[in-house]
């Protein structure tokens, strides 16, 4: 599952062999289970997680009981509650598993070391989270301007891959929308 | 102005008066009045802005000419269409000063270049991301958790000095509400 990782990273940055074992090293490979939780909302976040194969999802759950999903994840991204591990604070999201899962477990002490001792790390850690930010930036216009039937449509076209594997009744919460009113977008 | 620039990258690392005076060289002064553009959509994204006084907006008009803001700036901020600014594209977003407005201006090759040459500046920035990324993940969290009345409470509790300074259909506009129900709440 190493490989995943070593090509995700030299999109960015070249690794010699040394330098991305001792990147690797730092990582803990874990399975999990359909439907077992990497994090659950009020218990402390120990890791980002790099996905290397399978799909999740990160939720944050109502005071009404309502699920509301802010991401999925599946190979080759990165998922965590990142206000709870940036912050060190109790999730306030929950992550779970749509299908099998392999990870690769990323702790906020061993991020912060990997940066301090490797630049090119570090600023491949940058870009990374400058990516991230243009993709909820878009996510937030994308709320704050189009309707549900554009929000579908944006989905299908920037992660056709999702909708071959996402049940419908959770695109209908990653969009805000009935399941009722999903139906009639994909009929 | 730069003392503010220094004090603000400091909160994050120390720098010796050698490396402040090379990274400030790296950026650009400027000063705009009220009304002016910093960005204007369609046309290239020339800096990312730390704003040392004054008042922002950045926003995007839909196809039907309505304003959607997506952020304030004032002082200690930065602001920029990230999604043009990084990926060197035309601005979807405008930004203008709803006050006089100072501004040091850092232009993406600039940006890449202290980060290369200074690694405790790469750490800087990817802290900055990393903070950007959390804020922005709250706003949408917000979006599809709260109501305008929750999302309106939470602003005044996050940024009360924007209630000061921002003209009343400026927030409603931030908000996604309309001006009437937003004097409902501030009544």
């Amino acid at each position: 599952m190493s490989q995943v990782l070593r090509e995700h990273i030299q999109q960015l940055v070249p690794l010699s062999d040394e330098e991305f074992a001792y990147v690797l090293a730092h990582f803990t490979p874990r399975k999990f289970r359909k439907h077992q939780f990497l994090v659950q909302a009020g218990e402390a976040v120990s890791a980002d997680f790099f996905v290397v194969s399978g799909l999740l999802r990160s939720y944050f759950t109502n005071d009404e009981g309502k699920d509301h999903i802010l991401q999925f994840a599946m190979e080759d991204w990165w998922i965590s509650d990142y206000q709870a591990y940036f912050g060190q604070a109790p999730a306030t999201l929950s992550i779970d598993c749509l299908e099998p899962v392999e990870v690769l477990c990323l702790s906020l002490e061993n991020r912060e070391k990997i940066c301090a001792d490797l630049h090119k790390m570090e600023h491949f850690f940058r870009k990374k989270s400058n990516a991230g930010y243009m993709a909820l930036q878009r996510r937030i216009l994308s709320l704050l301007t189009n309707n549900a039937r554009q929000r579908y449509e944006e989905l299908l076209r920037q992660n056709p891959a999702l909708f071959q594997r996402v049940p419908k009744t959770l695109l209908a919460s990653y969009l805000g929308v009935s399941r009722e009113t999903l139906s009639r977008f994909s009929a």
